[in-house]
């Protein structure tokens, strides 16, 4: 393998669990910068704009920018920006809605649509508006449908909350297509992570909390996927098929790691 | 093979078209009668009452009870009373909600069911609505998924509408569960046409109009297929994979092909 040049970082669980910073983080991120090491924050939270992220960030001593986070909505509108010629129908929320302002958009009433976006739109989703989505991916052409992501669920105070996903998969069989999918662990949304970074994916190295979502989906794509024995990580994590480039405490001790491949 | 003993007629393209009956339906039904032929009427049909069904061909010619008509609510019901012990929740259309009401039913805002029924609720389903079945596909233990079909859309006088279907697969896939449907094309409706007709699979035939619906359905379950070349019968359905067991000008012609397999 090349010498990696890039990193993917996941934020929650990898960075901060809760509202707690992983020890270490701030540095690992400082270290970064000295070293002038490319790098993204890669996660799937779309309900929150990216400045939310960047507070939220600094609260816990790491200094970050909104253009290096790719969040769903942005690799989803990078995506739109490179394949779509038309109008975009927006069924995301509107905190989301904001990152496609630079694209020409079309109704949810309209009669066609170059794409469906589709996001995690909560109470929003009634019948007409499910119906109006479901109706633009069977004109001719059909429009293409964009996914933010494919997350089942979240857990609110109130108890558990259908996501993006549940809707993408009702529209997906209602017209008899596949979605694009911007979010972990779809292929295209590393693939845009690869294109912002301006590298190939033998040199980044992705380092997530998820065996399947962060590290088996980057190998997919031939990422180096590294596993932090911190947020969701079990043990048993290591005993199934998923063989991580490498396993570290935390990201903490990336660094370290980091010299040492060089 | 056995020699047939009992009949199940699919219902629309096969014994009418719109609102013309094909010409020797009534025939064929008076001849069964003559003949003592067990049958049963098996349509996806469930927004309509079986009454209206029974009025339908009436009109045409046609003498039916409402026992002799397998819907999906009424196949459901059968299911749900074999199968489950609690209360069920129902997410279907008030005219189908009749056909639970001797079964115990739970509110669809109650903190747990045995099953989870999902028909074509059409507008009622909201974010709220869908949710409140999902929460009940998560307890512990969760609820059992019953679709009423898997129909996709339908054709409505403003456009295309979302049926049952695309509903049914966004709770499979926020709750990983897989639904058991009572339906065409699923084997558990054939099921348990064979159960009301008290006939083994061997010994009974389907007669429809829908190469995969209902021919190559009936045949997974050992069912006999005969495809009539009416409703929504093409020229092509005879080039794919599935081999009718008979094609048939129209269940006019069903008599004869009896007669000539005693």
């Amino acid at each position: 393998m090349p010498q990696p040049r890039g990193i993917l970082f996941d934020m929650d669980g990898v960075l901060y669990v809760g509202d707690q910073a992983v020890p270490g983080a701030a540095e690992t991120l400082a270290w970064c910068r000295t070293r002038e090491i490319p790098f993204l924050f890669l996660t799937n939270t779309s309900s929150r704009p990216r400045a939310a992220l960047v507070e939220k960030l600094a609260r816990l001593g790491i200094t970050a920018r909104e253009e290096e986070i790719l969040t769903p909505p942005v690799a989803a509108r990078a995506w739109l920006a490179d394949h779509m010629d038309g109008p975009v129908a927006l069924f995301v929320p509107p905190a989301t809605a904001g990152e496609f302002r630079d694209l020409p958009v079309a109704g949810r009433d309209a009669t066609s649509a170059a794409a469906v976006v589709v996001g995690d739109l909560g109470e929003e989703w009634d019948y007409a508006t499910l119906n109006a989505a479901f109706r633009l991916l069977m004109t001719d052409p059909p429009a293409t449908l964009v996914a933010l992501g494919l997350t089942r669920y979240w857990q609110a105070p109130d108890g558990l909350r259908l996501d993006v996903g549940p809707y993408v998969k009702a529209l997906e069989y209602a017209a008899g297509c596949e979605a694009v999918v911007l979010g972990k662990p779809a292929a295209p949304f590393f693939r845009a992570a690869l294109d912002a970074l301006g590298l190939p994916a033998a040199s980044v190295i992705m380092i997530g909390d998820d065996i399947r979502g962060d590290v088996a989906a980057a190998q997919a794509v031939g990422i180096r996927g590294i596993l932090v024995r911190t947020g969701k990580f079990r043990p048993a994590d290591l005993e199934g098929d998923i063989r991580p480039d490498a396993v570290l405490g935390s990201v903490g001790e990336l660094p370290e790691w980091w010299q040492g491949e060089r």
